[in-house]
């Protein structure tokens, strides 16, 4: 990745990096390296000290910054994508004694508040990611901890299926960030630790506390690790456990991988780009207008075509760029807090693809494809702005592309044709499939169309009676699909004044609003993350006992402790 | 209730009170009025301008500051305990046109933010006991919205079962905290929208961003509430209904109430002492160290005793201590971080007792004092301080009692006796009984031992095995109910390190951390409201652009709008 030259409205302190630019490729990597052996992938992590994405601070000890996170993810991206012979995955470290720091402290110290939230809102989701693959595509991820893994790096280890550390006397898992930081840790840490491997919530105070850690028979008991290996036995053992994984996995090993060429995108101060996403900057309106545009030809014949396509195919070629694009705003555009998605293409050829995703599932590349088109929608549905699908004459919101329009906070949709500017077009129309109701669910669990009708069976058996249909405005309202449908005498002034007002709220209360009504019902290891340990997290990130001059982050590694206000909130 | 005189230590800025006091009756209430007519209560509000709990604010249109929620609970309790005969709660205002404006805005933005998150949690509890009052009372709680509800004048109303709105061409439901404030509603507005009320995600969006709010058909079609009704007929329908849920109810109007007669309590720097409970403040410590106290006698020989005994009845004189205790500590001592509960008593009486409330469940005082003890322990799993336990010889963690020593974060217990001081005591016990394993349910839904087990099912079923014994520590650590045991040779050391280690983090952290440990597996609607909703608010309430110098409620009536930093975090 690249630091690009500041602009004056991106430049949020001399410390962080002004442009962050999301392309890698293992030949560029840093601080990761990539090892395949037949059914097992290594990834290894040997940070490269001086290779931080911004000045300030040394990736000591193999802590990690954004930069290193963004290689991660294209690790995980590419093990998926490029080696379908890959079923299990072994995550490592390349130090003698250090598996993983966690985040650098430094970083996080002279970092912005919102710099370290949304770096943190990656991280996870990359975690998130490698708990993806381990559970859909057959990649099982192993942390093979050689050395001790404090903090984030016990948190990239809690992601994976299974935890083996050694056991050398010295190397020990931790989670220090209460004790020495006063802060939580920041990747799910605390969630996972009595959530997914349900340690006891009176030793998982005990561990959040301590700032050494636990190795041995403790780390074991509790749940801490699966196991603990000596040394002298210690890759052999990983690896046999790497093989038994791989030998149960689900993934069919048939074909080549598809290779992820570098993303065209042409960039300028107003307009990000690519060939099937369109994002205007309205700086003064602090405002994105987003157009995503259906496919330019009918699907291919069969698998072996979507294959022989790789990132050309239209719904693998528009999930990769409508998530970068959503990467790159969250972190180089802040102020820009409303995002508004528009559509554009032809309806019947956005469901001829959404239709070959679903007869060809069991294929492993189109496996791949949906559920990264659902892991970019999740994206969306944990974004920091306010979303609102506008829906005109020339949209293609059908099949999948429907989902933009659920997520978003309002539904926009136009009654018929803008009389003054097109009078002939054809109004526009919705079309749900059996893809918008369980292939691309929410972090809930739920299809954001269960989430949008929560509570209102009857009101969700009406939606789902629209499935198949082709939906004019007001059939789209009466199915609940759509916030607001007006015809052209109002709906032009409707959609701006709305926008209007939207900018002009509050973008800490609209964070927070907005990640309360987006996840009803049920809560998952996921949403959990997401919602409540995420906003305690950024609450303690900004009080002066951790952020204050004499807070503890602040002072880490001078010497002197954190002073602290004792007050309990 | 009254405002006592400041100590240096409690002080947090002029505007906010020294020390709180939640002792008030019917007969002192100065912003509600309680009106009994059969089986049909009406509970107005009619706040007293200058009535406030702190100089410095006039409680115009029916806003509210702590004092009259004070008043609230007292009524909610009042009712549940006094007066058997009400099988359904009309809650209602005073005033014309306007219900009530919410938590008054000047005493937001005058509270130090510790003043504001207790202020909201103190609330939030209350709201839910409301719902609880309507699910476990029979005392079905309707909203009859006699004008205007705004804000948390709204969120009273959710919190009932069932909402009328007048129909005035005026009075409207509002959360005009977003466009106003720059905050989120605090008392539980926008999951209870969703998550109760099931108003679609987009819907709820429009909702809670236009604040004139809603009325009419749109307020009823979306779920807001559940009727308006034009004002001749109001009051009329509004008994209606309130007699037809009475007739449906589950209560049974056997006998009296009990009177809730005035606490004792004495109290001074270091201490507040009760008849069970009694606490000792050590200020330089930062603790506190509270032991409550079994029974003084057996049993009264059946339910007509127990009504007899009232107020004096152990179990019920217990929660009222404990439930007094915490709200003081947790409102007038926030610099005391740890709290730390010992018990002394008789185990055998204490299980009599256990065994009592078990077996005399259907008698309607009985189930309001187990449903009390329940919102008690409620209180203390959302108490933002280290608790932790220690069991010692003499102590009488049995049965209910016992639910102090699982809420804890930490459990120590002392293996043997203090050889050097009571060689010849009998060790220390814990005793659970079938009371433990789901009378008693955390906001979760699970009971404390399903959580401490979370995930684990044989040690789940190993604890279960261990109901019904007496169990000395070795037992107590083989069933996993304690966290450390140890013989007098380590114990004191132990705990005594673990409370100085405590006390020397961030506090702000363990807040954090403490609120994530507590609530594993699945979510509802209150620990949605006091984690996830609760954690967004606490960190919006900081932000500057709240209440920074310029933010929106620093700057609320004074005819300048908030100014923000737009850039979304």
């Amino acid at each position: 990745m690249t630091v690009l030259d500041a602009t004056e409205e991106q430049s949020h302190g001399a410390a962080t990096p002004p442009v962050v630019d999301f392309d890698t490729s293992p030949d560029r990597y840093k601080h990761w390296s990539i090892d395949i052996d037949g059914a097992i992938a290594t990834v290894t992590l040997r940070v490269d000290e001086d290779g931080g994405l911004v000045p300030g601070y040394a990736l000591k000890m193999n802590s990690y910054d954004l930069g290193v996170d963004i290689e991660l993810y294209d690790a995980v991206q590419r093990l998926r994508f490029e080696h379908p012979e890959v079923k299990s995955v072994v995550l490592t470290g390349g130090m003698e004694r250090m598996f993983c720091a966690g985040a650098n402290i430094r970083m996080l110290a002279q970092s912005s508040h919102a710099w370290k939230v949304n770096f943190c809102k990656f991280t996870n989701e990359t975690r998130n990611g490698i708990e993806d693959a381990t559970e859909n595509s057959g990649q099982t991820w192993i942390a093979a901890l050689n050395g001790t893994a404090a903090g984030g790096g016990y948190e990239v280890a809690l992601a994976c299926d299974e935890i083996i550390l050694i056991d050398d006397n010295s190397s020990t898992v931790s989670l220090p960030e209460v004790p020495l930081l006063g802060v939580l840790p920041g990747t799910g840490g605390l969630t996972r630790v009595v959530d997914k491997r349900n340690v006891r919530k009176d030793r998982a105070d005990l561990f959040a506390t301590k700032s050494e850690g636990y190795r041995g028979s403790t780390a074991v008991e509790w749940g801490l690790v699966d196991a603990t290996v000596p040394r002298n036995s210690f890759v052999e053992t990983v690896t046999a456990r790497a093989k038994e994984l791989a030998s149960t996995s689900t993934r069919s090993a048939a074909g080549q991988g598809i290779e992820l060429t570098p993303l065209e995108r042409t960039e300028n101060h107003d307009e990000i780009s690519y060939r099937y996403v369109r994002a205007t900057l309205d700086r003064e309106a602090r405002r994105v207008d987003i157009e995503v545009r259906g496919p330019k030809s009918a699907p291919p014949s069969g698998a072996a075509e979507i294959h022989e396509q790789g990132v050309a195919y239209w719904p693998m070629a528009f999930a990769r760029e409508l998530d970068d694009l959503v990467l790159r705003l969250r972190t180089n555009e802040i102020s820009l807090g409303t995002w508004v998605f528009r559509s554009a293409g032809d309806s019947a050829a956005v469901l001829a693809y959404d239709q070959q995703l679903t007869d060809l599932a069991s294929d492993w590349l189109v496996n791949e494809i949906r559920h990264y088109l659902k892991r970019t929608f999740k994206r969306l549905d944990v974004t920091s702005r306010s979303l609102i699908a506008v829906i005109e004459p020339g949209s293609c919101f059908a099949g999948f592309l429907a989902e933009i329009a659920l997520a978003a906070d309002r539904q926009y949709m136009l009654e018929g044709v803008y009389e003054d500017i097109d009078p002939a077009a054809t109004p526009a129309t919705i079309q749900l499939t059996a893809s918008n109701d369980g292939t691309y669910p929410m972090g809930n669990g739920l299809s954001r169309l269960e989430s949008r009708f929560w509570g209102r069976q009857d009101d969700l058996a009406n939606a789902r009676e629209a499935i198949g249909k082709s939906l004019n405005a007001s059939a789209a309202d009466a199915a609940g699909l759509v916030t607001v449908a007006l015809d052209d005498i109002d709906f032009a002034d409707e959609v701006r004044i709305a926008l209007e007002e939207r900018t002009s709220l509050s973008p800490d209360a609209l964070t927070g609003m907005e990640a309360n009504h987006r996840f009803v019902g049920p809560e998952t290891l996921e949403t959990k993350i997401f919602g409540r340990l995420t906003a305690w997290q950024n609450w303690i990130f900004i009080r002066p006992n951790a952020s204050g001059p004499d807070g503890a982050l602040r002072r880490y590694g001078t010497g002197q402790r954190g002073e602290y206000d004792y007050d309990r909130v």
